[in-house]
């Protein structure tokens, strides 16, 4: 193994999502040793609030499928994995010996998010590094309570989102990616100008496929695409109602 | 680098976290280059909704080391990174675009959580393979509005935990973890009997240090401990209620 700080660099930059994934099977003690060894990413006070559920039988694709709105790669992946905050484990063994488990708020929910999203990305990482391909779908929030019953989670599990896996058709292509000064702040959060906001987001406005989308879109602008297409103020309230029924605020 | 799946699994699951630093400096384009290629791990439809306030100044270690309740590794570490969920970058280029960025709600900030894990987890795998080490603390979540006005964080701009990193003073320990089928479910969500749920927690309940922590705490079991010393439900209201101000609920 290369540790070199700049050789392991250059082989995370490089990575990317996979969509289309090849027939080769993902044997269940190659995924569980993957999982077992993610298990092992930080989390809160060793706690590990998170549950995942592993969907591999054709017809239960089929139905996640439909939930997560058509999307080709949940039949075509070879294991669809569906990440959950989970307060429920640990709050029945405090019932069990008489603790007061105190996560039932908000506040015990947002604990689990970042402990089962910690998680998520750990097997992300791990898998990767084995060869298998990857991608997220955030389209589990679009339907908590549609994922919630198809998976059969109780009180105090919330789902988060899916990840396909497999073995990638072809070698994935890297995302370009906001300069390292758009995101990173030294000492305190330095506010950008006008100016600066433009050059972060310059290259990506004068990529060829910025033009086409805005095209195909019947829009004026990249930006309009993302936040009136894609991800729109309708489908982003949904979202929030959907949420008051996990975060009990 | 050995991409046997069996070794990179072992890699991964012997890592731990660490909680006290050589004196070896971590170079700023050594921690940049890390950063830069975290940048690269998936993020919602590309909008890449966070922002690291990176922290190397003492007095500003001091500062912070006080907001994360005296921590000694706050100061004892060569950088503090605090991550953030970030929805102002992208919504003033919508701004500027002319284009209605609808995430100004708990659903938009929600997406902006994970993507922000997502690329903290990501540093910290990038980050133990350049044989650094880290760890994360959650402490920020008890005073968001400190840490806001610590790091000069504008509206829309919620901080979610921060990451100390460094060389590591010693190899660090691996932690135990519930058994895997304790945290995956096939097919669907499988609820545990209490017996299932006893044995999940049976070796840590037996372990040694389990029983210096119930003595020292004046508890009964060691759910006690977890759930009403470490993080009891006052805290967790009080994180509840620092929510409402970034959740907009």
């Amino acid at each position: 193994m290369n540790t070199k700080p700049t050789n392991v660099a250059a082989r995370f930059a490089a990575r990317g999502s996979v969509r289309v994934f090849s027939d080769k099977p993902l044997e269940n003690n190659v995924l569980d040793n993957i999982l077992a060894a993610a298990s092992h990413a930080p989390t809160t006070g060793n706690m590990q609030l998170y549950s995942v559920v592993v969907s591999r039988r054709p017809e239960a694709l089929g139905q996640l499928r439909k939930l997560h709105q058509g999307q080709p790669c949940v039949t075509g992946c070879q294991a669809l994995l569906t990440f959950c905050a989970d307060l429920r484990r640990f709050s029945r063994w405090c019932e069990l010996r008489k603790a007061d488990c105190g996560f039932d708020n908000a506040g015990g929910m947002m604990t689990a998010v970042v402990d089962a999203t910690i998680f998520a990305q750990q097997f992300v990482a791990v898998a990767e590094e084995c060869g298998l391909g990857t991608v997220y779908l955030g389209t589990v929030m679009y339907d908590l309570q549609g994922f919630r019953r198809q998976l059969e989670l109780p009180e105090g599990v919330m789902p988060l989102f899916s990840i396909a896996v497999g073995y990638p058709a072809a070698q994935p292509q890297p995302s370009d990616r906001l300069p390292l000064e758009a995101v990173v702040h030294r000492e305190s959060y330095a506010d950008p100008s006008d100016a600066d906001i433009e050059a972060f987001y310059a290259a990506r406005e004068s990529a060829p496929e910025a033009a086409r989308f805005i095209a195909e879109n019947n829009k004026e602008t990249l930006a309009q695409v993302f936040a009136e297409v894609r991800y729109p103020r309708s489908v982003n309230m949904a979202v929030t109602e959907g949420l008051k029924d996990f975060l009990h605020f």
